[in-house]
């Protein structure tokens, strides 16, 4: 079956995240029946990432295998035109070698995490931030941040229904950043734990807040334990940003 | 009775628009019914802009005289929780005279049109931009739009519902910027036609897509007559920026 790599953005808000589950829709069921609609055939789709209920996607990176074989152009398009009106798009769409995987052969994922440093409630940006009415030391949170870089236990920031084998990862990078009421924090990694984002914003938020302070931080991440961090910070604030792959691999 | 003066921010698709009107929910009308709920007695409130349904404010401001005197914090806080779950929120507050009037005294007007410039349908900003498929010349946008500074009859941006006295305006300043696939037109003027950011973003798009020049554009103006005008902007691109005042104007 002709294989085609597609870079996907999806308000994350109506599903049950990227993976197929009993209990409601899910992104991956959505492309996929999108798919079957377009090729007349069962169409599997597998991702970089699998982001929970209610995390966005700027550009998830998945492989999808359909039954009959169209242009990358076509692919894109008809894939749109059958996900309407789901809030899932493809950007983009490149025929692949069946050696592709979105899942293993990537080689880095990103993640932003944005929040709206405020007291007012949110409107436009309901479920897609996460609103800290406390004031945010955002420098005093990058510099915290630095800490978590490099390669670590990351048993404290990781959920208990996490099903990765190991729980050490290596942070590649992670910034605080602000633009007016904005701080985002954006990390990359080879591949994160679940909920692992969420559970170091939540912390370095108590960071920002002034309640804890950097060597705390160090504590938390050093205590291998989940209950001493602060709390999971609000999916509808998480963005998958981005997929990498070795450069032109696979690419037919 | 005391006066505020608010900033407000909305989302604007679940509403008619500012105004208060018999076919639906407004902003207004959230916000009087919050202010009565607050301090016991009708509430009235006026607009610096009597935004259109779907149309979004990021720092709309209004006044509103309330029932009873509370501090500007308490106004703002109890507005804020009167107002849940609605997509409104009182960003700030201040006392201000009486001679204060928010559409009266306002002596500057911005607003703010987004595209997003891409073939993909759009999912985060449904309802919050206008999807653009043919690739924005920005750069011709904001070129051509020049020829619209100044003091001109605006007919030919006109909405025939407008209520305007006269179809003479004087727009102080207009920029087309690109951030990747974001194209904004950014624009400012003591005071607007109904649906003029609208019909002049329509008809940029024209000039944006090749199909018009600059001097296409200096004819639709001259010829003042709206059937010659671009289409009308979809609402959900346009965002009312913020009202100027004389500086501390009848504030307390």
């Amino acid at each position: 079956m002709p294989r085609y790599k597609l870079v996907i953005e999806y308000d994350g808000r109506p599903f049950v995240g990227w993976q197929r589950q009993e209990n409601g829709p899910s992104v991956q069921q959505a492309v996929e029946q999108a798919g079957a609609a377009l090729s007349g055939a069962a169409s599997p789709t597998q991702a970089a990432g699998r982001t929970d209920a209610g995390v966005h996607a700027r550009a998830m990176t998945a492989h999808i295998d359909l039954g009959k074989h169209l242009t990358a152009e076509k692919v894109r398009d008809a894939l749109n035109f059958h996900l309407k009106p789901a809030p899932i798009a493809i950007l983009a769409a490149a025929e692949v070698s069946d050696e592709f995987h979105a899942r293993f052969s990537c080689t880095g994922r990103s993640y932003e995490y944005r929040m709206i440093n405020r007291r007012a409630p949110l409107t436009l940006e309901q479920g897609l931030a996460w609103r800290i009415s406390g004031k945010l030391d955002h420098e005093a949170m990058h510099d915290a941040a630095q800490l978590l870089v490099g390669k670590h236990d990351f048993s404290s920031f990781r959920a208990s229904a996490c099903q990765s084998n190991s729980s050490v990862k290596t942070l590649s990078s992670i910034g605080v950043a602000r633009d007016g009421d904005l701080v985002t924090i954006s990390c990359a990694a080879l591949s994160f734990l679940h909920h692992q984002v969420r559970f170091m914003t939540g912390s370095l938020v108590e960071v920002g807040l002034g309640k804890w302070s950097a060597n705390d931080l160090r504590e938390v991440l050093e205590a291998r334990d989940c209950t001493k961090a602060g709390q999971v910070a609000p999916a509808g604030g998480l963005y998958f940003m981005g997929a990498s792959y070795p450069d032109g691999a696979a690419t037919i």
